[in-house]
């Protein structure tokens, strides 16, 4: 979303979990990486920060240093309140889809990280769909006053609280949102940008 | 906070919970509520984009728009995560400071919120001081990457997490924060600005 953002082409590669030696270029072994001419760039955030200094003449995903500094804030608070709690409700959904040679690896990191088999982390689906939709609650009076995280046009912000929606619609049939959501609105807005580009990744339909 | 980022002299009058009649020329029956010359602005996000917008050649609250929506989404997880859990450790220290005109107010108008009696609600002070500090985690990481929330520099989003240590500092002798915690050198900062503006506040000392 982030070099749709700035206009900038480019060819993405299908990666999976255990192909860490598909990325060890980078000298590290997780995604995301970007490869731009020489420079070999990765973590997320890393990244926009590097698309934002060499393609300044670009759309900019942050409109100065304090507007970087509160979305830094708000990764934050994306990473603790939503991935976790996207993840419990599409935990055995992703493992269903993963591939074989990624399974045993998926199943062992993450018991370990829950303290548990991914069966019992997964046990209360209602519970765990009621407590994602709770998460969001910071960013509901936002999105009633604002189109955008960012404001009037989306920003890195809403790309940061766009990634685990699209993780989910990957993944899951769940309806995450119900239709009357100001997040469902959002991420209708989000799904149609660029001519409709993140619509057009595989997934599951979002019923309106 | 505000009035000081801009620079702009005010006179402020002491306020007790139920003396609606001292604001009632405002329309409504909360505080803040600010007179500027010939205009009356209550709220205090109404306030700061009144400042903002009456007072645009001082130094600005708001680095522009994504900034102010930014902001905005800032605010609502303070109030939401912070502002309650600031109350459950400090509650009866309150309640015992009130003025004893207040004291039923406040009580009837908690105990309602709370739906249990200020006691109960305050029963385990560890576990709330625990849970005020949990609270604080998505903050962490970016103040030890950057001097305030909003990066350089203090804006709104910083007095917006500022308020609720100013109310405990004021009412509550509880050490609300470690002092090797990252919140508490910000906080440091935060009552040094405007040559010790807010230290020299009445309140509890903050131990270091």
């Amino acid at each position: 979303m982030a070099l749709k953002h700035k206009g900038l082409e480019f060819v993405s590669v299908p990666w999976r979990f255990t192909e860490r030696e598909a990325i060890a270029f980078s000298g590290q072994g997780l995604v995301p990486v970007i490869v731009d001419g020489g420079q070999t760039v990765h973590d997320s955030w890393n990244i926009a920060l590097y698309l934002e200094e060499a393609y300044p003449q670009r759309p900019a995903l942050f409109e100065g240093g304090q507007s970087q500094a509160l979305t830094f804030f708000f990764q934050q608070w994306v990473f603790r309140a939503i991935h976790s709690a996207t993840l419990k409700v599409i935990v055995l959904d992703v493992f269903a889809r993963l591939h074989e040679k990624d399974k045993a690896y998926f199943r062992e990191s993450r018991e370990k990280r829950f303290g548990m088999t991914l069966e019992k982390y997964a046990a209360d689906p209602n519970a765990s769909l009621a407590a994602f939709r709770g998460a969001l609650e910071p960013v509901r009076p936002v999105l009633v006053q604002q189109p955008f995280v960012s404001g009037k046009g989306p920003g890195y912000a809403d790309y940061l609280l766009f990634g685990p929606f699209m993780w989910a619609r990957a993944m899951s049939p769940v309806r995450m949102l119900e239709p009357d959501d100001p997040v469902f609105a959002w991420r209708e807005r989000m799904l149609g940008l660029w001519g409709g580009y993140a619509r057009s990744a595989k997934g599951f339909p979002v019923w309106a």
